[in-house]
């Protein structure tokens, strides 16, 4: 079991690596009908003929995997991954078979002076692929309780 | 039935209003089941406790359910919304029962020196609740087809 994280444990440089997820076909595509009803993420045929050349996952399902695998050990926080505001790319497609992990790397880390029982750390999420290749890039504003709350 | 839009088409200024889309308790608990399993996602007493003082959908949530409203006439773009990147705010909790809809504002757009037949748009989409505020602030950098493709 990993130890949970406050505020004061958290430094620059810090890493963390989640589990893996495995995306199915039927996972990229039930996700795409009920939130990115688009041929690319719906249909292989049709996916073929348009800019991602294949069936690839909707970037939302992407981001949504990536918070399934910070939130199950991917970083460890006390109280809990809130983001305020995050910066996102897609650097990759998602395919069907791809096995995803997620390497958190702290970038900064600020105690709140007017709440100091919390403040804020900047946490860059890489997503990456079987092969190797980051597939989504993360930077996110956390939200984080310090030890002393 | 909309237009559809070619980058040609496309202003800063241009303005486009999406479908509304009515948030359950058992969504939020549901996509939280899959991809967001933090209390004051799944359990409203839990939730009471915490940050959010009362079961609040997953930010990822809200992300989605915009791009579900976008791709449903929300952001009428020909070649489909394929977005780059992202910066994503969340600034007030989506709570069961809101009503969503998002207001899709055009701030820059740029043809491709390199690929005059496409180009790039930028457009802020804010995520408006039943009370009129604003709960989500999405600015999307967009890969946009142009007429002569």
């Amino acid at each position: 079991m990993t130890e949970l994280l406050y505020l004061d444990d958290l430094a620059v440089g810090m890493q963390f690596q989640s589990p893996t997820f495995a995306v199915t076909e039927a996972d990229i595509k039930r996700f795409a009908s009920e939130f990115d009803q688009q041929p690319f993420h719906l249909d292989d045929a049709a996916a073929k003929t348009t800019f991602f050349g294949g069936l690839a996952a909707s970037g939302w399902h992407t981001a949504a995997i990536t918070m399934r695998l910070l939130t199950s050990g991917g970083l460890p926080l006390a109280g809990g991954i809130i983001g305020m505001s995050v910066e996102l790319a897609w650097v990759k497609p998602v395919r069907p078979g791809d096995v995803l992990h997620v390497i958190s790397t702290v970038q900064e880390v600020r105690r709140s002076k007017s709440k100091p029982q919390q403040g804020v750390a900047t946490v860059l999420s890489e997503t990456v692929d079987t092969s190797g290749d980051t597939v989504q890039r993360l930077v996110s504003k956390l939200l984080v309780t310090a030890r002393d709350a």
